[in-house]
């Protein structure tokens, strides 16, 4: 499925935490400043409940009601939602694929099931092609993540075996650090498919050789250095484009030291966009861990970046 | 908790599968003649819903049908049910714990979330104190099984910390070969942890190392194998012992090269117990392959061997 | 090659330790003390220059010495000595194989090239076959200890296909938990292959599973435990047997939290048998280092379970 | 150490192979073709003995004698040596630093010991400490290479902890695709150390990041495609820059279903520079096996890529 030019994901889209309040209950009221927020950075899509969104630890009935309140809220606006389906259990993967396309979502995508593995790549396009299935006319990407997933396939063998078997494939959230199958699946018919990147500090290595788009969670709470870096980028300007990526690998080592899941919602409220804390297994910061993560943040220069023309 | 003897997994506790139908519906009404073959094998408890019964692959609801039929089926018999309700989804699992109360489970038992995987034991620990809470009086044992949820942490700590978080703890499902921490497990205020082992083809180190009982999936098709394991050992008749499990790894080997779940599922219906093939992303056996498999079984002996005084 | 029982690696055969001088040269007129040490606790056979003999941290020319030192200090005991002669470089491995058995070693073994990894089981065989020809009257024991290695290939294979091409293939050291080929090579033409255990901590599981002998690192200083273990086992006292592998747990346990390698060498200084500090990169213990494990060691019990009858 | 531009690894540095004759023996008069080959396409440095260069199937002596042979052959050419002394015995690895600078190497470099590994950041600069002081003189590259050594600590760390304990510290040759990692070590006090990239299939990626020299295996037999690539890249023409990284990807592809080692050497012979097959573990090719890779490599249009301007 060759998407026109004003369906692909180009440039930033942020993969949006699902917001919850403090007892970590859903807080679907968190939704509309939260994507007031992105559209203030010029964000046109959003790819919600996935891993960033904590899929795996919400109920079946609450990311359907986590679709359904991304797309009402963003009625209206130039933002695009991109539903993420995947699911260990493939019943349900499919269920919230139909319902995200009886909901208007923009395009669909699933994550490998990962505490049985598939076997081989036949199993995995089964899987991927089961859940399409159940969306006939929303365009699908595959979401390779080995890191998460320990499912681990040649991504352009896919690309060229499950064509075939999904009608809806429209690319692949490639969020997997090999640039050497990522050009591979570019190059392969040069074009046809749509393949944001997924590992935002290492968007600089993927622009050069050649993604026009990425998914990844920093972008909720930094996208304007990413948007330098790109724009930089483009004008062949590579001291910018370095020092961009650079900033940005200092704002994720030092989530990361924190615990990434915790310590990114918790930048989001120092944003004043309030996401809640993580769900267990993910452990929530507490005040005190909050504040030194805050402070490191602004030695770093981080809420300046954000403000940098 | 300190399980009196009556309410201990002794003996075998086959880990059942979930019987589908061949399009891959629930076929709950395949349940009873489970039963019934397991009871025929003197088998007083189950294990439903865990890894063979292929947990990850059930919507919400199915498991909790599945737990409804079980305890409707073992009415009336000798047969003790415990539920399996692990998830990455905390409030799912919670909710099968509560369900399983209610419907008079002897035990529940969770695995860890594995695709955000708790940091350290801590987090661990308050995972499964959440979903043992939901389940006040039943009986909970953690599940251990570092090599399908890459989760490891020192189950010896494990016991030790999480006692005063989860009143309900009354042992380990320990599909672990660490026979180390088994035997400190199994020492620590000996006798107080109920800690069923869980890999059947090493059973015999585990016997001597101080295992009583057995939670596993080989138990469905080759239980006879197993009590004549057992009993030889306890009569200190290791020639036979070593040479039932020598039968067992071999069933289990062969099981493996097909795929061990399809495999699995297969040899069951071999054995007029149909279950029905496996889910995805488990590929199943053809007409083709469960012929090969069948007479691989039957050039071992293995249809003799069930048969066996 | 169907050892005689003579020959056998039947009870205790510990991995000795490679002495340094504090300045990490080597000490060779420390091996004698050390066989005298061994001879005291009527141990009948030593490994030398293996894992625990820090063999990838010595010159070629180290390890010839060691053996020559070996050698002779055993002359008129009844210590048999078993040179490990495996290295990434084949060509230095069959040099130590010829000169091992010039100098009439007991037997040879070799653990698999590590750097590169063999990249399947006949590329291992070619390695171990390569070795054993440059010794062809010394018995040859492939080591198989994954963990180190990670090279990882069936045991119950490697004996069937390597027979033909090493004819002086006696059999395995197996520092490998996995029981179940541990059984299947035991019963493989049973009692043919000699396969002494190699995971100390997991001893009892082995003996029930067929093991009658065991090579392995902490024979150093804690044989009368394992000795009073074996015995046990052999006399149907499994609470016996249980108690002397739990404190065999609780030692190596101990020694883990210190880094095994040095902690065990520091372990034999405080029996009076120094061998030394470990070489980079295995880091050695400062003095306060040795004073907090010599005391959770008294804490334990351990110097008085060697005085146990 | 910050080196002055003239001594930087710039441009292509051919990790190169050790030549043997068939039948294994070191072959040092294939020295001189191979050097006469690489200066033909401007080569003005090469990395020898490394892992391209089977240092680990090397014994001591044969290393000696091929740093030996290298500097006699590029005497008088502008060909500069770096010798990699590097090994799990960091006794030898000091005597060949010595022998190193001894011999006029330009410089030296030294992967992690990895049978047994250090166990935290210290120990690693302590093993590279030990090795660079023997070459007080000579300028030393740590090598880092996880996915052969199993041995990963942040780079990053390293160079800000190793400064101060090794006075010749240079930079590193950094075969790992963190490309965080990579820019956090180039930005660090930028431009002082001399990193180059060693994961020839990615190097764009690398390019973009800061890279300015590499060091890898491909460069032996295709140094043409990386030459293009590296200037496209400095005239920002991308096209080009991916059209020459795509072919860098379909040449390792193709050489690695074959494994790698081998059909690289045997790339090597058919470009009339014959390097011989490599040694166990690593397996050769056979006639016909070689016959297959070179009918793949045509196909590719390999040779034909060799040629153009």
């Amino acid at each position: 499925m060759n998407l026109p030019e004003s369906q692909r994901l180009i440039g930033l889209t942020p993969a949006t935490h699902t917001p919850f309040h403090p007892d970590g209950a859903l807080h679907l009221d968190a939704v509309a400043p939260l994507a007031a927020h992105l559209l203030k950075w010029k964000i046109g899509s959003v790819f919600i409940g996935g891993s960033t969104g904590e899929s795996h630890s919400l109920t079946l009935r609450e990311r359907l009601a986590l679709t359904e309140r991304w797309m009402s809220v963003v009625k209206g606006t130039p933002m695009r939602v991109i539903v993420h389906v995947g699911s260990n259990c493939l019943e349900d993967a499919a269920a919230l694929a139909s319902h995200a396309q009886e909901h208007g979502a923009a395009a669909i995508s699933a994550l490998a099931p990962s505490y049985f593995k598939p076997r081989n790549l036949d199993a995995l396009i089964s899987c991927a092609a089961q859940i399409a299935a159940a969306a006939p006319d929303t365009p699908f990407y595959h979401y390779d993540i080995p890191s998460m997933t320990g499912v681990s396939f040649s991504m352009p063998e896919f690309l060229s075996k499950a064509a075939e078997h999904i009608p809806t494939l429209a690319g692949l959230k490639f969020t997997n650090p090999d640039l050497m199958a990522y050009l591979q699946c570019l190059q392969m018919d040069p074009g046809y498919w749509d393949i944001p990147w997924g590992m935002d500090e290492w968007m600089l290595g993927a622009l050069a050789t050649g993604a026009r788009g990425a998914v990844g969670s920093s972008f909720n709470f930094a996208a304007p250095v990413y948007q330098r870096l790109m724009a930089a980028f483009a004008k062949n300007d590579l001291d910018t484009a370095r020092r961009e990526q650079l900033r940005s690998t200092q704002i994720i080592s030092t989530l990361a030291r924190h615990g990434y899941m915790a310590a990114a919602k918790a930048t989001m409220e120092m944003l004043n966009v309030p996401v809640g804390p993580p769900r267990l297994p993910n452990t929530a910061l507490d005040h005190s861990q909050k504040k030194v993560l805050q402070s490191e943040l602004e030695s770093l220069g981080f809420f300046d970046w954000l403000m940098e023309q």
